[in-house]
C-alpha cells in the first residue's frame, strides 16, 4: 500500500450499568444504547457491564448491519461483561482474566462473580492490524478506605503484560473501558507508563464534553451525590488509549463525552459517561516488511487446521453437554435438598400447631435431617457455582474456535480479507455471512 | 550483528514430580537432578512439578553459577509446579492460567489445586528475542474414558492462543513441558498446526534415547505397568517444541532423554523422562529492523516507570501482608472451632463413660454447638483455600514486578544486555547481581 495513508476511525466506548433488577430503565436504555449506536455508526465500540448475555443478543441484532462483527467475552460466574461491535472484521480474539478480582463472600459488591478480564480482537483497519483491547478493573468502592488496591494495582500489571506482549505484532493499539482509577492514580500510571499508551483525552485536538473528561458525574441522575465525595463534580475513570508503532501513526482528532441526560430522552444512557474518540491513522509501511504478519500458510496446511479446530469445536460441545448435565444435576439435588427441609419442618411444626404435644420424630433425627439438608444445599449450591464458570470458560473457548474457523475459512477460500470488511452488504439479512458460522 | 551468526542453545525439560510425601525419594532426586543440571550446564532449563517452593530455592541455590537467572511461576492453590533456570538473562515474564483445570472435589487427582499454566520468559541470546514458554497441561487418569478431554482440549487452545499472540515480536520460540497428550491426539494437533511449532523429536538430525522418543516408559521403576495399558512399552507425553521466524532459523541437531534409572544411581530423576534438545539457531537479521524490538525510552522516563514500579511493588506488598493476616485468621477461627468442637464433644463423652448418666446439656443446644463447630470449620477451610490463591497471586505479581525493576534498572545505567549475560562471573557468590534485587 501507499505510504502515509490516511484513514479515520470512530471508537466509542461506555460502561453500560447492565445487571437486570438492580440498575435502573435496564432495558430502555439498552433500547437507547442501540439506537444511538445505529445512528452514529461507530467503527468500533467497546462495551463493558453487559452482564446479560441477551442484551449482547439483543445489541447484536440490532446492530447487524451497521457492525457486522461482534465478539461478547465470556468468564466467570456471570461473565465478564465485556462486548465488542466492529464495521470492521475482527480476524481473533483472547480473553485474559485477572487472577485477583475481589472476594467472592463481598457478595454485595459483585466484582468477584463477574470474572474481570481484558479481551483482545484483533482487526484489519484499511490493511493496519489493529489490536482492540476491552477492559474494566475492579470498583473502587471507597476512596480513603480502598481496601482492593492491591487487586487493582495487580489487575493494572497484568493488563500492562497483556497489551505489551500481545500487541508486538500491531500496527495500532486501541484501549477503551472503565479503568476505575482516576488519571493520576498508580494503577493508570503503571498503565501508560509501561506500554506507552496515550490517553486520547488529553491527546485530542479538540473535546467536547464533561469538565475535564469526568465520565461519572454529578448531574448523571443515577449517581448518587454522597458516593462521588470528595470529588463533588465527578471523576475521570472511563477511558481510550492509543498507541502508534514504526508502521503506523496514530492521533487523536475529536474527544467527547456525553453529559448526563440524552438530549430529547429523560434518561442518561448509563451512570457512566459514554466516550467517543476520533482518531485519525497515517500508516507508514515499509515496503517489505508488511505482509511479513500474516503467515503465508499453504492452503493444504489451513485446510488441514480447520479439520482440526472443528474437532476441537465438537470436543469442547461435548464437554459442554457434560457440564450442563452436572449443573442441572447439582440444581435438582439441591431442590430436592430444600424440599426435604420444607418437608420436614412442616412435618415437625403441623402437629406442634394442631395439637401442641410431642415432636412427631425424635430431636436427634430432626436434627440430624435438617444438617444433612444443610449440607446438601451448601454443596450444591458451590457446584452450581463452579459448574456455571465451567460452562462459561468452555463457551468462551466454543465462540472463539467458532470464529477462527470462520476466519480461516475465509482465508482459504481465498478472498482478500480487505473487500470483506468494504462489503458490509454482503450479508443483507443483518448476519454474518452463514459460511462463517458452519455449525452454530 | 553479522548475518547468518550461528549459536547453539541446550534446553532441558522434566517433570519432577515434585509431590513431597507421595512422590517416592522426592529430596534424593531434586539432589540428583540439581548434580546433574550442575554438570550438564544446560541454557534453559525447564521443570515442571516444582510442586515446593522449598525445591525451586534448594535447586535455585544449587544452580546459582550455572544458571544465575531465574523464575518460579505462582499461580493456584498449591502453585503452577513451573520453573524456568537460565544461563542468559530473563528480560520478562508473563503468567497464563488456563480457564479451565478439573475439578476441586477430585481432590485425589489433584489438578485442580496445582493452578495449571502456561510460563513465558523472554530471553535474549546472542542478540535474539527468545520466548520461552514452559506448561504442564491436566493429566489423562484413563486413555479409554477420559473426562478431562475437553479440558485438555481448551488447555491446548489457550496455549497456543497465548503462545500465538504473545511471540509476534520474537525471533525464535521455544516451548517445553508435559503436554500430557500424545503426538496425535487433538490438542497436540490443534498447538503444532495453529502455531507452526515444530516438534523436536521429530525434527532432530539426530536422537539417543527410548523407543519412539517415549517419557513415559515401562522401565522406569516408578511406573506402575497398569498405568500404562494398553502402551506396553510407554508413552510421549513430554515434548520441547520450537520455531523460528524471519529473522532467524532454528534447527535442533541432536536430542536425547533418560531410560529410567540414571546411571550411577539406583533411581530415575522422576517417573517421566527428561529432555535435552541442542538446538541451532541462525539469526538472519535485516540491517534495520533489528533494533526496532527494543523501545527507545529515554532515562527520564525509564526513571519515572522505575518509581511507578516500585511504588506498584509496595502496594503489593501492602496486600500481601492483608492476606497472609486474613489467612492467618481463617486458620486460627478454624483451629478454635474445632477445639470448640473437641471440648463438646470432651464434655458429652465423659460423663456418659464416667457416670452413664444423663447428657451434661439439652441435646438441642448439643447439636446446634456441633452444627455451629461445623459450619466455623467449613467456611474456615474454603477461605483459607481462597487467601491461599490469593496470596500466590500477589506473590506471583511482586516477584515478576521486581524482575522487571531488575530488567529496567540495568537498561537504565546504560549495560549493554549482550555483557550482562556473557557475564555469569559478575555473580561469583551465586546470587543475582544485588542491583537487581533492590528490596528484597
Amino acid at each position: 500500500m501507499a505510504n502515509a495513508d490516511c484513514v479515520s476511525v470512530r471508537v466509542f466506548s461506555l460502561n453500560c450499568w447492565g445487571i437486570h433488577y438492580l440498575s435502573k430503565h435496564c432495558s430502555q436504555r439498552y433500547q437507547m444504547i442501540g439506537e444511538m449506536l445505529c445512528k452514529e455508526q461507530h467503527d468500533i465500540v467497546l462495551l463493558q457491564e453487559v452482564w446479560s448475555e441477551k442484551d449482547f443478543l439483543y445489541l447484536k441484532a440490532k446492530l447487524a448491519s451497521a457492525h457486522p462483527h461482534s465478539h461478547y467475552f465470556k468468564s466467570g460466574v456471570i461473565g465478564s461483561g465485556l462486548a465488542i461491535f466492529a464495521k470492521h472484521r475482527i480476524h481473533d480474539t483472547f480473553l485474559y482474566r485477572y487472577s485477583l478480582n475481589g472476594y467472592p463472600y463481598m457478595a454485595h459488591h459483585g466484582d468477584w462473580f463477574g470474572g474481570k478480564a481484558v479481551g483482545m480482537a484483533i482487526l484489519n483497519i484499511a490493511g493496519l492490524t489493529a489490536n482492540v483491547y476491552v477492559t474494566h478493573l475492579h470498583a473502587e468502592y471507597s476512596r480513603e478506605k480502598d481496601s482492593y488496591l492491591p487487586h487493582r494495582v495487580v489487575q493494572s500489571w497484568e493488563l500492562q503484560q497483556f497489551i505489551r506482549h500481545t500487541s508486538t505484532g500491531a500496527d495500532v493499539v486501541i484501549v477503551g473501558g472503565d479503568l476505575n482509577m482516576h488519571p493520576q492514580d498508580l494503577g493508570c500510571r503503571l498503565l501508560m507508563s509501561y506500554t506507552g499508551l496515550k490517553d486520547s483525552y488529553i491527546e485530542t485536538a479538540k473535546f467536547d464534553g464533561c469538565e475535564n473528561g469526568m465520565t461519572l458525574i454529578a448531574d448523571n441522575l443515577f449517581i448518587r451525590k454522597n458516593e462521588l465525595i470528595p470529588f463533588e463534580k465527578g471523576i475521570r475513570i472511563d477511558y481510550i488509549l492509543f498507541k502508534g508503532s514504526s508502521t503506523a501513526k496514530i492521533y487523536c482528532d475529536f474527544m467527547s463525552t456525553t453529559k448526563g441526560s440524552v438530549p430529547g430522552h429523560t434518561l442518561p444512557y448509563s451512570d457512566h459517561e459514554a466516550l467517543t474518540a476520533e482518531l485519525r491513522l497515517e500508516s507508514h509501511i515499509p515496503a517489505q516488511t508488511g505482509s511479513d504478519k500474516t503467515q503465508d500458510t499453504p492452503a493444504e496446511k489451513l485446510a488441514e487446521l480447520i479439520d482440526t479446530l472443528t474437532e476441537a469445536r465438537t470436543e469442547v460441545k461435548v464437554g459442554l453437554h457434560c457440564a450442563e448435565r452436572m449443573r442441572y444435576t447439582a440444581a435438582r439435588t439441591g431442590v430436592m435438598g430444600f424440599a426435604l427441609l420444607v418437608l420436614e419442618l412442616a412435618i415437625a411444626a403441623v402437629p406442634c400447631f394442631a395439637l401442641g404435644a410431642e415432636q412427631p420424630f425424635p430431636r436427634i433425627s430432626f436434627y440430624l435431617l435438617a444438617a444433612l439438608c444443610f449440607t446438601i444445599l451448601l454443596t450444591t449450591f458451590l457446584l452450581y457455582i463452579f459448574y456455571t464458570m465451567e460452562l462459561k470458560s468452555l463457551q468462551g473457548a466454543e465462540d472463539q474456535m467458532r470464529l477462527a474457523v470462520g476466519s480461516l475459512q475465509e482465508k482459504l477460500r481465498g478472498f482478500p480479507v480487505a473487500q470483506i470488511h468494504d462489503a458490509p452488504q454482503r450479508s443483507p439479512e443483518g448476519q454474518q455471512p452463514s459460511a462463517l458460522d458452519p455449525e452454530e
